[in-house]
This record gives C-alpha cells, sequence and structure tokens, in this order.
C-alpha cells in the first residue's frame, strides 16, 4: 500500500438507503481522508444475512484494483462481545464483524493473514454500541486508506481463530455421479443460483463441461446445459454456469424463480445422464 | 477527448442494487482507468425494457459535460449475435447493445458515427456469455476514458445499420387539431408522462403554448394546462410541458398515476377545444 | 471555503432512484465543477415529507468534513412562491427551499446566517418550473464548491425570517416524571424511532442515564433501557437511545416496528418507575 495514491473502498452492507447511514459512513471516511474513493457494492443485504453478505463479496472482490479495501458490515451482534477483524490477502483488505462473513475469502486465499482490531485511539470517541459502521469501520478504513500497516490497528490473530461460518456445501457422489446441492441466491432478474459450482461438476468422471446434465428442483426436471441465455427462446428456461461459475437455472428474458416459485435454500439434484 | 483529465462514465443498466453487478462494473472500470468518475443514472430500469431505457438516457445526456461516455447496458440478447456498438456524436459518447437503445440519440444528432465493438485484446479474457456490462463494457469504457479513439475499439459502420426500435410515436391530425399519443412512463412521483412533446403540440394551428387544452385518459378529460405544479391547489390534476418538454398529467402534491390507475401503454388523445 | 481543494456536497431528496434525475443533478454539478465529490444521503424520503428531511439531515451533516455543503432538495412548493435559502452555520452550508426543512440546523447552531437565492446568472436558463434541483440547486451548488462566497448567491435575510417547521416536540412533566412523544421514524431494520432525545429525559429528576424506564407505546410497556442490542436475547425487545442519542424501540436481530405494528406519529409514553 502506498501514500499519495487514491484507494478503493468497497462498501457491503444490510444499512438500506432509505435513511442516512451509509451516507454518514462516506462522511466520516472523506473527513479523515482524501486519498478514498469510495463504491458501494449492495447495500440490500437482507438485515443480518451474513451468508448472503459472505458469497457476495466473495463473487465481486477479484474484479477491483490491488491495494482495494472491503468493508463488509453486515453485524447482527453489533455492540456485544463479537470481535471486529481485518483480513490481508496478497492483493486485497478485507474489514468485518468476526461472525464469519470473510470465510470464503480466507478459504480461497491461502496466505491470508488475520489481525483483531483494538486499537481504540482510531475509533469515533466513543463509539455507540448500536453503530460500529460510522464509529470504527469508517475511519479504520480511512487510516488504512492513508496507508498504514494493518498491524497498526491491532494484533495479529493465528487464521485459524477466525469464527467460520457453517456454508452449506454441496456433496458430490462420485459413484452414483451426482451432486446435493442447494439454491444460495435469487439476484435481481429472478436467477436461481445454485452453491454448485463448475469445479465440483468437474470432479464427477465422464461429466465433462460440455455434458448432459438434468438439474432437479421441486419435482421438476431441468435442462439442456446451455453457455448463454439465447441458447433457448426467449420464456424458456436452462441451465448454465453463471459469471461466477456457479450452476444457475435461468429463463431467457424471463424470471425463473417467481415462475417455479423458487425460494433460496430449496435442495437441488445435479444428475448426469 | 484529451489525456490526463477526469472522463465522467454514466451508467444506465437493468441491473438493480441487490446484486454484485453494478459494483463489479466499477471495480473493473477503476482497476482499469484511474482518470474516470463514475455516475449511476439508474440502475432501476424494468429487467430487458430496452424502450424505457432509451428514452431515459436521451432525457439525461445532455447535461453532461463534453467528452461523458455512457454506459446503458439494458440487453435482453446478451450472449447471443447482437452486436455492441459505441456510438459518438459531438460532444458525448454512448456504448450500448445493438437493440435500438440510442435510436432517439441517433435521430437527434445528425453527425452522429457508429463503430462495432469487435477489439476483443481490450475485453475481460474469456468474457463471460451472461456478463458482457463486466468484461466488455466496463473494459472498453475504461480505455476510452484513458483517452483512446472511437476507431481502436472497432471498425466504424453506416449509422443506417444501427439497429432500430420501433418507438411509440404520436400522430398528429393538423385538420382534427389532435394528438393521439402515449403514457410512456411513470416517474417516482406518479407523474404520468406522455409521449407528446411539446414540439408536436406547437405544430397545430392556433395551438400556441398557452392555448387552451383537454387531455383525455381513460374517459377522463384533464385540464388546465399550467406552468407548474403550484397553478392548482394541493391534490388538484392539471397537464403540463414537464422538465423534458414532454406533455405530462401530475397531482399537486400527490401521486397521479395512484388516483387515476395509469398505465404505460395506456392511450391520450389531445384536442384543442 | 478554499479554491483548488475537492469539496463535499451531499444529495437528500423524494426524487427516488428510478428515474435519472438523481443523475443528471450530478451532471450538472460535474459540468460546472471539478472541485466537487457528491455524495448520496439518499433520495428516499418519502415524496414531499419535509419533516422526514429535516431530521435526516440534522443527524448526519455532523460527520461531514467542514467546507461541505448540503443538497436538501424536498420540495413540495416547486415552480411556486417558496424561497429558496442557503444556511451557513460555523462549518457547513445548506441549500434548501424555504419550507422549514433546515430549522433542526439553524436552531442547534446559534451563529447561522441566511441568504436568499436569487441570483438567477447562475440558472440554467430558463429554469424549468418543476426540476430546481437540475435547474438552480445543482448549478449553484458548483458555484459554491468553487469557494464562492455565499452572498454572491444572493442578499443575506435576517435568521429568523427563515420558514419555521412545525416540529413534533415532546412534553416533559417534570413533577410527574413523564415525557409525552412521538414515534418520528421507522428505520431500515424496523427501529423505532421516537423524537425523545437523551438531554430530554436527563431533565427528569432522579433519571439519570441509567435510570429505570418504562416506554408505553400502543397499550404496550417497553423495557428494559440497555445500552446495545446484545443486552436482550435475539428476539427481544428492548429500549435504548440509539446512535443519534434519541429514544428507540429495537428487537434484537429483529424487526420492531414489525412486530408491534407501528407507524411514524404513533404516540409515545415515557415513565419512571
Amino acid at each position: 500500500m502506498q501514500k499519495h495514491k487514491t484507494t478503493i473502498i468497497t462498501l457491503t452492507t444490510d444499512f438500506g438507503l432509505s435513511d442516512e447511514y451509509v451516507g454518514v459512513v462516506k462522511g466520516v471516511i472523506y473527513a479523515k481522508t482524501s486519498a478514498a474513493r469510495i463504491v458501494d457494492l449492495t447495500h440490500a443485504i437482507p438485515p443480518y444475512d451474513v451468508e448472503r453478505a459472505a458469497y457476495l463479496i466473495a463473487s465481486a472482490y477479484l474484479y477491483f484494483p490491488a491495494g482495494t479495501i472491503h468493508l463488509v458490515v453486515v453485524d447482527p451482534g453489533v455492540g456485544g462481545s463479537r470481535d471486529i477483524i481485518l483480513v490481508q490477502t496478497e492483493k486485497h483488505l478485507f474489514l468485518a464483524p468476526d461472525n464469519g462473513v470473510l470465510e470464503p475469502i480466507i478459504k480461497s486465499n491461502s496466505t491470508a493473514k488475520a489481525f483483531r482490531v483494538t486499537n481504540s485511539a482510531l475509533f469515533l470517541n466513543p463509539p455507540s454500541p448500536t453503530f460500529h459502521g460510522r464509529d470504527i469501520f469508517a475511519p479504520v478504513a480511512a487510516f488504512l486508506a492513508e496507508g498504514a500497516e494493518p498491524k497498526t490497528v491491532g494484533p495479529e490473530v493465528p487464521i485459524a481463530q477466525v469464527t467460520k461460518l457453517p456454508v452449506r456445501q454441496p456433496v458430490i457422489d462420485l459413484t452414483q455421479k451426482r451432486i446435493n446441492g442447494a439454491v444460495i441466491n435469487i439476484d435481481h432478474f429472478g436467477n436461481i443460483i445454485t452453491n454448485i459450482h463448475q469445479t465440483d461438476v468437474e470432479q464427477i468422471p465422464s461429466c465433462p463441461k460440455g455434458g448432459s446434465y438434468s438439474l432437479s428442483l421441486k419435482g421438476k426436471s431441468f435442462q439442456p446445459l446451455g453457455r448463454s441465455y439465447q441458447d433457448v427462446p426467449a420464456g424458456n428456461p436452462l441451465i448454465l454456469f453463471n459469471s461466477r461459475n456457479y450452476l444457475e437455472i435461468a429463463v431467457n428474458q424471463g424470471n425463473a424463480a417467481r415462475m417455479f416459485k423458487i425460494q433460496p435454500g430449496d435442495p437441488v439434484l445435479l444428475t448426469k445422464e
């Protein structure tokens, strides 16, 4: 991290956009540093939905330049005994409550380091027990954007001590050539996104990327596997690996989740035919 | 377009704000250039509603400084055979799928030029067939923001070859002194916006700006023609030319669309009394 | 205010995010100055709700750096006879319709000065009578961001002449040790925010910060007074002073307003037990 350069700070929260909460977080950051440029990832995480935030930041961070600081403030335990952690990967920094929201980041960055944020000299004084986003996360992020070393926010802690999230993982049965997974997200377009990653599917023998699958969901069987929504006529369903490389069910120019009445958490079964 | 200057990039999409999609488009842009400043026009275009996006960008672009790059990513054909085009007007650049969304821009800029975006060296590699916003539009916009010439993104094509949008145009009857139009938008305040422009009305003889009109909609007749919402008491309807110079029906401090149960597409009839 | 420095401009409006209205306000500002950085406070003020905007800007402005310009455009009287005012406090500028929306700012800044915005040379020409945000507020804000003195936008007027908002104030009964107040806001998390400030409560004898209160609302009595949401188990209600120091009813990791069917305006009664 160098000084005198613009650092991007991304924000991922469940604050919504109807109150002043997001705005004052930005105000505190800009009051402390002119070296930051803030980008909203989303403020529409459902309140307290740590798992949703975990998937979202893991899907997004790699598209940002090296040196970016990611704030993830979905924090059902605010004001209680949970810690705040700073995770450093090779190219990015992540600042979040220690509630498991960074587990996918840690899992895919074997050299990640963690620091407990304890340097209260950096906080707004005294921090409100109900709004650490404004009083702790924002000033600490501004301090890091100015080029401060991670260790200056607090002591390094073993990465294994960081809280783990009970993430729903798909179960791969190599013998039966099937994968049991779940719907983890419905996106804005109604695309039904599962937790089955392309690398999961590629573990199944004779199940190459272009193979013939069937994905069952709520008693209905979905095919074919396409590359793009245009592989089927408008209004028709298909399955494909989405832009995050997870298996999804979509309807070309339609809303799959509404059409098939699907919710996050619904189980899915992938079979090789 | 000069180098070493901040260039504004506007974003108009149907991506919504609940996923990370808009954020990663910004991440890709900022990872490729520090010369850009991004402004959201809206991300709430109804999914796949090309006509709505076409009206919106046409209403907005003139208020931005010369050199601004406008990304319009409402793209029901993503991943299929549709092209991506760059349209250059005297002062602005527009990057969009070639699906008609730029027709109002081309129509009102007689010297506009078009380029087919084919220089795949600029794209994220390989582009996902489901997310060209991130993998094609964003890096190409960043490249242009750095000062690149339009022709470097791909070959110029005759402007007449750009896809046309079947836009609902009002029908003007000079003899009967009437105009058949349609509701094209309901805005956030419930204002009912028609496709009848002030220049359409001025074509009718003895129908000057201050004349006496009546606008019929769903069997109800609306008057008077005012200049400002304050020309009628709070809660009362009126018609006026809005800030885009289109005829609209509004209710002072109220929601006209909800009060009169109006939808986009409803026909309207303007008559001179 | 110095030249050649980035000035923050905050935006608080009832424009929503589905039209291009917010975007073109930003376009006009950036077309007139490169010295500004714009921060959205919210665009989700309910249409024409001046009181809600007044509370929001009063809660937010102090977190922004000195020199920040705050635009508050909730303007049911746009195009009518209401004035536009610029209020200058020790560290901030506020630009708003003269409809009372700045009353809490003026009340808490005894040295505030007011100026009537009349210098039409600064406006987009001619201003639309329906969109002063774009045609008056934006260019005037850009002009101020460039370092212009407040008096250049129009003549100073006595602060007492600025329109007052009939704000619902709590009624404190020192003898009975009770406060009659009201719900003034439901936030994104469903927290029920009252107009009873911590300084109101501290006026009651033997009613220190840590005392034993009961807050009655719709026939239900709420306790205890906590410091953080974690002071009660998940799903349980409590009362606390929120991050703005107003008394609120919350449910730990829940939605209090939905659980107890509360609306803004509902009366509350605080009693000392």
